[in-house]
């Protein structure tokens, strides 16, 4: 029987690690690491240093692989997701096959939580046999961002609506809240909204040593983020960030 | 001057903790615990025992304060919580006064994280001369509730609602959404909701040792999830509660 724990590494600084996904990371025979090729934005190198840190048991062996990819000729977009998600799984149980065998914990290192906007639990939901299923709650961009900024992420008992960059493209701000969280969004989608009554708090690289801040009133804050995401995404080479509008 | 660090502990599992919220408990002067009195739901005593168990500078000092409670015969609601939080931050004071005098470092273990539905901000704005604000992200009861089902936050690049049980109670599942989840519900509201089509995923003491989880289809899982959560209080003598509901 293989157990297969998901463990939350929170953003990228490996002070946001738990004692509970340290442990985990400890107790694992084999730790998996995706690899996504060229650039920095496949954070393989990020999740080699976070285990050579806290890594500390001699027999837990570490599995590279090579992440399929997306095959744009699928039109269909559900359709395009579910077969990458074939494909990783499948990799995974190769990779689990050649380096453990049919039976041991197996670990993989999820960016944030692995709850929020990503596929990890989904993928492992099409192994067969079926894993038993561990996860580590990790520190998400979400809190990494309200800690920089040491703001709340919720008005006094108001709702809070997290939502993506395309939806905040194609349907504006979310409807029964005056606080929304949006995230997956590489196209700076809040400067298509009104921006009367609204501010912005927001973070690139949020959580992580290289961590860039700007807030204000969304109309003055607009270009200042413009310029600054640029900016660092032309020397990072890549770019993660997130941001909290308010209504006021 | 005084550096004021709200630490997020997680929801009451020392292995929730961080390197870096470890880090920053050592790293102070004094650190406040507060005391609401009897009973366990103050949780002073999972403080102490997390200041205990990670606390290993000797000259950290740790101070307890009575904690003042809100005004009954003040009728507006957010004029009883301005001035209760005006109380607070005038016992933080005479308490940092008392332990410390005009400069250092002091520490506030925040339940779960300090950006959801938590006071600690708020109350620490009020402050004067004001702090330099440190926040520490912490793993949140939403994320120990996605963890002990093993379920995803969010639907394939769907949006999240996070709301409280008075406004299910008075507005109903949240619009533009088939995900929301409940926090700060003493009652349940879940039940007075129309099931069809909702499922739901529900935990007492999430994170916790004493941690208890139901799930299913509305309808069904309801009286379990009443019943369960009756027992459990009575043993414990509170509960603190989260679910999730989602729309099929």
């Amino acid at each position: 029987m293989i157990t297969l724990s998901l463990i939350g590494i929170g953003t990228g600084n490996p002070d946001h690690l738990t004692r509970q996904a340290m442990r985990a990371l400890n107790g694992a025979d084999l730790i998996l690491i995706p690899r996504k090729g060229a650039g920095k934005a496949d954070l393989a190198e990020l999740r080699r240093a976070i285990v050579a840190e806290v890594v500390s048991n001699p027999t837990t062996r570490i599995a590279e692989f090579d992440l399929p990819t997306r095959d744009a000729a699928t039109a269909d977009y559900r359709r395009r997701v579910d077969d990458w998600h074939e494909a990783i799984a499948t990799v995974w149980t190769e990779t689990i096959d050649r380096h453990l065998g049919p039976a041991g914990k197996v670990a993989l290192l999820v960016w944030g939580d692995p709850s929020l906007y990503d596929s990890t639990l989904r993928i492992a939901a099409r192994l067969s046999p079926a894993p038993q299923i561990e996860v580590i709650p990790g520190i998400t961009s979400i809190q990494a961002l309200t800690a920089a900024h040491a703001i709340p992420l919720n008005e006094i008992n108001g709702p809070v609506v997290i939502t993506t960059g395309r939806r905040l493209r194609d349907e504006g701000f979310p409807p029964g809240t005056d606080t929304c969280v949006v995230m997956l969004d590489g196209e700076c989608s809040f400067q298509h909204l009104p921006p009367e009554g609204l501010s912005i708090w927001w973070a690139g690289f949020a959580g992580m040593p290289e961590q860039i801040t700007e807030s204000g009133p969304l109309a003055e804050a607009t270009p200042r983020i413009l310029a600054r995401r640029a900016a660092a995404r032309a020397v990072q080479g890549w770019i993660m960030d997130i941001y909290l509008l308010r209504r006021q």
